[in-house]
């Protein structure tokens, strides 16, 4: 029976990454050796890498004379840790959209002063607050562009003189945004790059060398560069599998192609979430996220009857994040716009048997 | 044409492995779901990462009481940094037998003083030093097992009050040693325990807590204690194959039945190195790796000759270091005995055609 992978992370890819990833599992590149078997330093790795990082500057139309792409180890929260280690000099400002953004300021603190510019948890995240101010003297200004728990999303960015930090772990290559407007992005792989393990950190190379204090060189994204993100033995599988995605998604005609796909994805869901009278979407509506789509029952009491229709149908993981409960349909790139018809499908189901 | 795969890292890992992690790339536990989308909180991964981590105890004849292990992102180079951030409050000693340890020492004098308590460096780290003193007084004192670029090996390991910290990346899991007198072990997966991407750390709980400065999260063990090593996303396919190859070293009779293969191993290398008169071993004798067999041509001009001969028979990645050039036979736990033969009748043919 087919599934329909609505998890939030690590995330369904394309079948045909999966079919190439498994093959590169037993042979690579014709090599006769598996692709967990050959040293990083070997060209056909080196290939690999530089491929990748060229591809995700190329994808998100970055110059890259100015940027350079790396892939780290430790997920989003090591750079919850490296960000303010390799920027953070007296004071930062951070904008509170949810748990990550939470999580980030938490770390920050451990650096300098940082400025709170305005908070959502009033009403546990379900908006993007507006029209607060940037300080002054900043050494950067901080947020999320999608909050994949509480399934809102950021429509702009604010302007700011100070360099522009972007935790973008669940919308990265899902939307046509002006992704030069930043000087540094970080997303954990597990979403719509590639499998759980590696970190894509891109950097305007010329917001950094401005702290005063000692940097471990695994913590510093200059070692990092000038190692061409091989400072220690990288993660070569989820890096390639990562490059198996990025090659997907520029196929498909990139992300201004795949970006009109999910949009109309996510108008599918939440048209049916608006109508049937059975489902409270929780998101403020200009605020919804096109990646995570978090919605509640009207009538907790049918949440056997709605588990037991997705399940026999296929869908997987639609639970919510166990912080907030209730349903999370996550529609990243490769999921495809017949499992979002699936899922209205049992919605209107539920509404006829209910 | 059969490959036989001596790589330092990056390295092989048992044929069936490959394949059973190629096909869960695939298809998971029978679940319609590639282990590369399935949620790390699912309940498949859950008991995943818990037999991982048991196993690696049990493996090592460690009590699970006293041990934790934990599978963390970063590689050693991020043990490098975490073991001083955890663990040095005033002054710590270290033992310099190569790169690696000597990369070790640069992080941790971030933190503290560092008291090197011996060195090989002298001879470019062909040898173990021997009857140094450790100074009393320390937090702790820090060794690396085995040095993957030279091919030395530490035989014994020094008794100290302090606690005993040791880098086992490239023998882990290799040899019949007490495991027990260490009291922090950190083992980048690459070699003897999976693929790259994870890095397995195991912990004396009671040696924890003990510094005074604020510690990160992602930095702190005990955060990653705490949340049963899924602080934040894991590595979860690197997990699962290194699961699937300690599965295996347990099916072969687990550390010590390799222990002897690996011996063997060894000997039948370092004893055509030592008669035939071409080759010359780089390692101090009685210092020798039984994991990397480090060696030069006597004769650099039959180089050619020798790599050709090499590349034909099947044999990949025999070069050395890029940092000490030469030859480098790592043959780690998951490299044939009959790989190693093969290897041995290379080299008396080359001595048969010089």
């Amino acid at each position: 029976m087919k599934k329909h992978n609505f998890s939030a992370g690590p995330c369904i890819l394309p079948a045909e990454v999966f079919q190439q990833a498994s093959e590169a599992v037993l042979d690579f590149n014709n090599s006769g050796l598996s692709i967990l078997e050959i040293s990083h330093r070997s060209k056909d790795f080196v290939a690999v890498i530089e491929e990748a990082r060229n591809l995700a500057l190329e994808l998100l139309q970055l110059d890259n004379n100015k940027y350079t792409a790396l892939f780290l180890h430790g997920g989003a929260s090591m750079q919850f840790l490296m960000t303010p280690h390799n920027l953070l000099e007296k004071k930062a400002a951070y904008l509170n959209t949810g748990t990550w953004a939470s999580k980030a300021i938490k770390e920050a603190k451990l650096f300098g002063e940082v400025i709170e510019v305005a908070s959502s948890e009033d009403k546990n995240f379900n908006y993007i607050p507006k029209n607060f101010e940037i300080p002054t003297g900043i050494d950067y200004f901080h947020c999320t562009s999608n909050n994949t728990i509480y399934g809102t999303q950021l429509k702009s960015f604010p302007k700011s003189n100070a360099p522009l930090v972007c935790d973008m772990s669940s919308d990265i290559f899902s939307r046509d945004i002006d992704y030069s407007q930043f000087d540094l992005i970080y997303a954990g792989a597990q979403k719509n790059i590639g499998p759980a393990g590696t970190t894509l950190v891109i950097i305007n190379k010329a917001i950094l060398g401005k702290v005063s204090r000692k940097i471990p060189s695994i913590l510093d994204y200059k070692s990092h560069i000038e190692k061409e993100s091989m400072f220690n033995t990288p993660s070569v599988f989820a890096i390639y599998t990562s490059l198996l995605n990025l090659r997907w998604l520029k196929k498909q005609g990139g992300v201004s192609a795949l970006a009109k796909i999910n949009k109309h994805k996510a108008e599918l869901l939440y048209a049916e979430l608006d109508r049937n009278p059975l489902f409270t979407p929780y998101a403020n509506k200009e605020d919804r996220s096109l990646m995570n789509i978090t919605f509640n029952l009207a009538n907790p009491e049918l949440s056997h009857t709605f588990d037991a229709l997705w399940q026999q149908a296929g869908i997987n993981a639609l639970n919510g994040h166990r912080s907030l409960g209730g349903y999370r349909a996550s529609i990243y790139n490769a999921l495809t716009v017949e499992s979002v018809q699936l899922l209205t499908e049992v919605m209107q189901e539920l509404e006829n048997k209910a």
